[in-house]
Order: C-alpha cells, then structure tokens, then sequence
C-alpha cells in the first residue's frame, strides 16, 4: 500500500502527485494543511523528521525528498507506465534535468513563491505565535526562508532568483525547439519536474518572462503538460484554487 | 570507449574516478589542467559548454555532473562491479544521501577549499589577466565564485557552510553508528560521494571539527575507504599533492 504525505498539488507536491497519476499507482494521500502547519507536528515529524513534504510511505519504510520519491516508483513499480528511460543514456539525460531544476531552479521559483503568498500568511500572525511555529521547525534552512517570507526576501535574492529562472526558461525553450519532451520524444520525470517546480506557475510569478512571442515552445509545451488526463487528477487531488499558505 | 576529462583527484573529479576504479573499468584519462585554465579552453567548452569538470565521452555521448555520470555508469555497464544497490529501496536510500550531498554539503566544502587553495591561485594573477581568464567562464555562477576566490570569500558565508559542513558530519557518524556504510552494509556511490566531496579533506580544511573522540565512526569509515585500492588507484590517476591550483 501507498500512502502520500502532501501539501497542495503545486511544486514538490505536484511532482509527486503527479507520477502516482501518470503511473496509475492506486495510493492513500493524507492532505498536510500548511495552514495549520501541520508539516511541524509531532505526528508527522514521526514521518519525516525534517517537516518536509512529500513523503512516501511504502509498506512501512518511508521515502522523502520529491525526486528521489519519483526515481523510487520506477524502480519499485517496473511494471506501471515508465516515467524514466529505460535506456542508459535517456536515464542520464533525465537526471542531467532533474539535478538542473532542483538544484538551479526549485529555490528560485519557490524565493518568489514565498515572497508572495507566503509573506501574507506569515506576516498575519503576532511575534509571539509566529516565533512559537517557527521554534518547532525542524531544519534551520527552513526557519530561515520563514523569517524571509514574513520579513519580505531581499531584492538583491529575488532579482538573482528571476534571473536564474530565465536562464533555465531559456534553456528550456531551446531544448523544445529540438525534442517534443524535455528528454527526447517521450514525458519523463524531466518534464514533470520542470511543470511543477516552475512551468505551471511561470505566467502568475514572473510577469514578462513568457510569451507566445518570446517563448513559443515552452509555451505549447505547458499547455500539452496541462492537459494530460493525469495532470489534471494530481491537481485535483489537493487543488490551489484556495491560495496555499504555508 | 571510455574518456574521462577531469583535474586532480579531488571532490567531483576524484568520485568519477574511484566509481570508473571501483568498477574496473577501462578508461581514458583526459588531466584538466586547471593551472592554465584549461577547463575554459575552446576545445574544451565543445565537450562541456558549461567549462566544468569532469565530463565522460562514452562513444561519443558526453555526460557531465559527477552523480549523474556515476549513475550512468551504473546503467550503462550492468555486469560491473554495482555501487548502486540493486533493491529499490537501497537505491532510494543512495539518492537521498547523494542529493544530500550535492545540494548541502558540497558548495559549504568547495567554498572553504576555494578559499585557502584557489584564493592564492586566484590572488597571482593581475587584475587585467584575470579578468581576462574570468571573461572566457560560460556559468555566471562560477565567475561570481572566481570573483569571491580571489577577494575571499564572505566570512558570514565561511561561518554559513562550516556550520552545514558540521551537520554533516554528525548525519553520517549518526548513520555509521547503525550501519557500515552510508547505506546498510554495502560500499556504495554515497560513500564514494561524501568522501570526495568531504571525508578526505575534513581534517586538512575543518580543523577540529573530526577526531577519534567526537567522531570514531566518521575516522574509521574515512580510513576503510583510504584503504580500498581502486580508491588510491583513483587518487594515483592525477595525484594533488602538488595542491591544485584551480
């Protein structure tokens, strides 16, 4: 049996939403409601010590980190629909994307993410109360982005973080011009990782970046993305019509 | 056929090696000499456009980012020697540790390392020549590090990753208390990863930070994994002893 561990179905979450749809993997999602920061519970730091979400439980052992948990149901469930190539070389070029977007990308999109509708949310508690959840955070990098959020991220941090965002659209738009997915002609991890991280929410945080003009694939490309049966389930497992808070 | 492009057996370069060593598998060394720049050369941005080390031709497939070409040669020759597990749990393990690394543990060494050895490096140079060397690095994050190496870098980010760098260490003496190695009882790419990224230099740029009283695991496993022969095969390959410069 598995059960998911999320937040809303945007970024981390999405991702892994998102390869349960795709796969078609029956599983138990437990909602974690950011509003009430239930990601700091004691219950579910038995989970994940670290207040994260994902998480995976499988039978019992538990999995975190949003792109190891996807590797995981390749290889755990090699009888569902492949979501990495089965080729040495497409496997290699789907991680190349998947370390790029986690590690050049996921802070950036997620620095503005915050700064917006999670500086709101911060900010709506007294000191008292806002020091009291933050005491109970796990992981210094994360008590850290929280007094940012509720303080408002430094400009310098926001325009580097755009900058990078653009670079990696640029990049993006430049490999849609040679392939139809992210690695070659078939949906990998790749683009599941670069719709929920960025793609789906490019337009709403980074005004100007994208166009039909300036950027026609990736533009078609978040469209096709968009309307994939399994896209649409994962976003309606936990939908973000209500602005997500935590 | 084989090729691996790398500069001294160190961090990065040094995990290609030992994963190319430990599996027996023939190979073609390439010695980046980052003493000239060579990582920035023409002919070498047509194997890597980003001028990064270590990049592996495989037939003519170049692959680049050490966890990705470590993975690769996991795929791509079954029948070797594994350093993946094969159970999907192990493996999902072995990628939680190596992101771990990659993404926290591995720029708070770098900067230190860049700090003492590159810093001097960096620092022989005139203004105008190392401009000139800068101009020519394709990642605007990488110049921005050349940059810090040459005028040291911040002490508050000095302070920053020396604190992640300590982190680390109690994670794995933590993990090493249960098991052998990082995962369960089989040597595997995490062990190879925080070796080179951290284990063979903590004593030389984190002074007190390790020793046999605070960390007897950490010194043991540092000294079973010196003693593994494809591992000083791989230090012999390109030997930093004469500290590398660049």
């Amino acid at each position: 049996m598995l059960k998911l561990y999320h937040g809303p179905a945007a970024a981390n979450g999405l991702k892994c939403l998102a390869a349960l749809k795709e796969k078609n993997l029956e599983f138990e999602s437990v909602f974690i409601d950011f509003d009430k920061f239930e990601q700091h519970e004691p219950w579910y730091l038995k989970v994940n010590p670290e207040g994260q979400v994902p998480a995976l439980d499988h039978e019992g052992e538990i999995f975190t980190d949003s792109s190891v948990i996807n590797e995981y149901l390749e290889d755990a469930f090699p009888d569902a629909l492949p979501l990495r190539p089965r080729d040495a070389v497409g496997a290699a070029r789907m991680r190349y994307w998947n370390k790029y977007i986690d590690e050049h990308v996921m802070e950036s999109v997620s620095a503005h993410g915050w700064n917006t509708r999670i500086h709101q949310f911060a900010s709506s508690f007294s000191e008292e109360d806002f020091e009291k959840y933050i005491a109970r955070i796990p992981l210094k990098r994360q008590r850290v982005k929280w007094r940012k959020a509720r303080e408002g991220f430094p400009t310098e941090q926001l325009n580097e973080a755009r900058e990078k965002v653009e670079t990696s659209v640029n990049r993006v738009e430049a490999q849609l011009q040679v392939t139809d997915w992210l690695v070659g002609n078939r949906f990998t991890l790749a683009d599941i990782n670069y719709y929920a991280t960025a793609g789906f929410a490019l337009a709403r945080l980074f005004q100007g970046m994208i166009s039909t003009e300036k950027t026609p694939r990736l533009m078609d490309w978040i469209e096709r993305v968009a309307a994939r049966p399994a896209i649409q389930a994962a976003m309606a497992v936990a939908p973000i019509s209500a602005p997500p808070k935590g």
